[in-house]
């Protein structure tokens, strides 16, 4: 999508090690409207999966996931990395190694709001390794449920996201597609 | 609200010792058109104050703050709980107590992100104590930027927020305001 590579080339910063910081429009402070423009665009793209649900992990993924529910009329779950005191004690979880943070966090799911038989749309900020997409869907499947497809808005292709998810045949989308960074340079696929 | 009072009835449930879970439709599972419903109806209530963003806490705070920006056309930030590494080591730091966990919490907002001179407007899930709110406007007031209103999806009067944050002469709007929740019961102060 146009607009949010051109965004990432305009605020993006490579901080190496692969790390892309995009806290200016989508993990710190959000572009409330470019996020609506990407969530229209995730709702075009799996608009005939039959989705009854959109999925994803606090805390970055809750913005394009609440976009993209609103624009499908869908209700959005967020699995949580703490359990709150309001959740009950049986709940779905397992655990998904964290980019940013460098360790393992849980992710977690109340059997309340994901159901047997529900289509599940994820959808999340990053898709790097995949391994976070791959924790939601192990979730999903603990509930019944079926996962129809996954979207990222930022694909960091060199970290092989979707050849991890490529066995599942799932349809798997991104916004913005990097094929490489390096010393600063990013490089979109669609170039 | 008529809507947001409606779903609280059908859907909140008293856990007791002041915690009204709503995690079916706003801390979980979030609706989003009942979310984009709150967030306009608070652009509405504060479209006056000449706001230049919105400040939120992470975690349920963002959906929220996020359709309230989506209206006002404004970008949101939300103070994270964690430093995550793409944060510079300055930043803006403070404490305050969290309800639901039971224990302190840290709220960090990089200076990239919030400037001298801005008028903020802070949107929230929960009103309780107002501890929250009282320490995102320290992290403005740090900032040098000018906090113009508050508001809250959920007030909770008998926590006493409203009281707390009386001294600073801020409009405070809530969009359900709870007068008392005893036994399950749950009154709200337009009843």
């Amino acid at each position: 999508m146009k607009e949010l590579e051109q965004r990432i080339l305009r605020d993006g910063q490579d901080l190496g090690n692969g790390i892309l910081k995009v806290d200016s429009f989508v993990n710190h402070q959000v572009d409330a409207a470019l996020m609506d423009l990407c969530g229209q665009e995730f709702a075009r793209r799996f608009s005939t999966l039959g989705a009854t649900k959109v999925l994803t992990a606090e805390i970055s993924g809750i913005a394009p996931a609440l976009t993209t529910a609103l624009h499908l009329g869908l209700p959005v779950v967020y699995a949580r990395k703490n359990k709150p005191i309001t959740m009950p004690d049986q709940v779905y979880l397992t655990l998904a190694p964290s980019h940013t943070k460098g360790r393992m966090v849980e992710l977690i799911i109340s059997p309340e709001y994901l159901a047997n038989g529900e289509k599940v749309l994820i959808i999340d900020d990053f898709l790097a390794s995949g391994a976070t997409s791959l924790g939601l869907i192990r979730l999903a499947e603990a509930a019944g449920a079926k996962v129809v497809g996954v979207g990222a808005l930022i694909e960091k292709v060199f970290e092989g996201g979707r050849a991890a998810l490529e066995p599942l045949g799932l349809p798997v989308e991104s916004l913005a597609s990097i094929a490489s960074m390096k010393k600063g340079k990013i490089v979109f696929s669609s170039q």
